[in-house]
């Protein structure tokens, strides 16, 4: 399950890393995208709790589907200036973002899943010069809503919630600023209009998920997993045990 | 739910239907990719029921993901030569997929689903000199497996399949067939492999399917759906409602 705002969203378009963990996870694990574009945390957090199964509910909640992954991505709308409806002051982000993990992860939590493993990623940088620019074109022009520094420091307070929570990141922040040599205007390397990410730039932010699964979780890697329903060359060379084979693999619902 | 062989399957990558439903639907439908790579629908039934909700069953089953779209699209396997495993002979072709369609549309069935609309496509023509070249390549070299002439009657039997239950379908043959002008080798335009198809044919396959979506259920259309959650707009629109507005919606269950 990928929970997050717009970013995560347009994951799945070509490249996005919805659409590719989607390609590489078929017939093993199903994809299921919770962007929520333009959410902050403070949103996102009852609407996240209506997709997860809660512990102490009817054998309903129960049946749902059983997350074995979890990215967490906000911080490129709570990081919006105090002016913005989207702007969540620093504090109430990394309670919130506190919140969301805690709900999965604590054993106090309605909503706990040991198995569930949590990554945080970080927002992009901001292009100023290109948010400003994408903003003033539109009709009525719009003043600038975020600044660089401002969404860094977010970057930084989930790095410090990841650490806490002991939780891997996908640190997208650095990952993109490093990859255009620590200078702003050349953002537009990896952003469309200072804030939103390219295809390139998903590439990336899919490498950086898969390196962390590889090193924390291995046994998730695709090539570690195995399909839910046969492969069909193991069908056709049992051809006595072919119905059996078929129903004898786990269903989809365990 | 998109069930189906390597052809479906294959349409989570980048351009791929399964890919760009998922896009056009975020927020208001899951995409579920059930492509079964090699299947014929010999080996699919028992697969697909596994897939769905038992009428008679726990509520665990009840509980399952309500399909509002069953896309069922076999025939590229199941038309393999005589001497292929995945041979399947028309008769018990068209047989088994009445019975796909049964599973889910007659009232009789155990997965009986009256709000479930069914669309069947059909296979892609075959390029047998595209796909004789791919397979003589391999080591140890195969021989050809499929005859222009054959997928094409299994296409024909889909059509009448598709009257018979007064299902619509996506008539993937009639489409390439059409666009590259009526000649076998020109089928290079759409095909990777002479089985298998390239972005360009899936646009026109995801075309396809939306032509369909909108005559036949424009209830259906993306636009026409409602988001499960809330626009961010209509939240910042109704402060004083922001909890309400987020908590009153269908939640994902339903």
């Amino acid at each position: 399950m990928l929970l997050g705002d717009s970013l995560t969203q347009a994951a799945s378009l070509p490249h996005g890393f919805a659409q590719k963990l989607s390609y590489v996870y078929n017939r093993k694990l199903d994809v299921v995208n919770r962007g929520l574009s333009g959410y902050n945390t403070k949103w996102a957090i009852p609407v996240f709790e209506q997709c997860l199964a809660r512990r102490t509910g009817t054998n309903a909640d129960q049946l749902f589907p059983k997350i074995q992954l979890l990215t967490i991505w906000f911080g490129a709308n709570d990081s919006c200036l105090e002016h913005s409806p989207q702007h969540v002051p620093l504090d109430d982000f990394v309670e919130n973002l506190d919140k969301l993990v805690h709900t999965v992860r604590s054993s106090a939590s309605d909503y706990y899943t040991p198995w569930t493993r949590v990554v945080l990623f970080t927002p992009p940088p901001v292009n100023t010069h290109q948010r400003g620019a994408d903003l003033t074109s539109r009709d009525p022009p719009r003043e600038l809503d975020r600044a660089f520094d401002v969404t860094r420091q977010y970057a930084e307070a989930i790095k410090q919630v990841a650490q806490k929570h002991r939780v891997p990141i996908v640190d997208v922040w650095t990952i993109l600023w490093e990859g255009c040599g620590q200078e702003e205007a050349k953002l537009t390397k990896y952003l469309t209009d200072g804030l939103h990410v390219n295809e390139e730039a998903y590439d990336l932010i899919y490498d950086g998920l898969m390196k962390v699964i590889g090193e924390r979780w291995p046994e998730l890697l695709p090539d570690n997993l195995p399909m839910v329903f046969p492969p069909w060359d193991q069908i056709i060379n049992n051809p006595g045990l072919e119905k059996r084979i078929l129903f004898k693999e786990a269903s989809l619902r365990d």
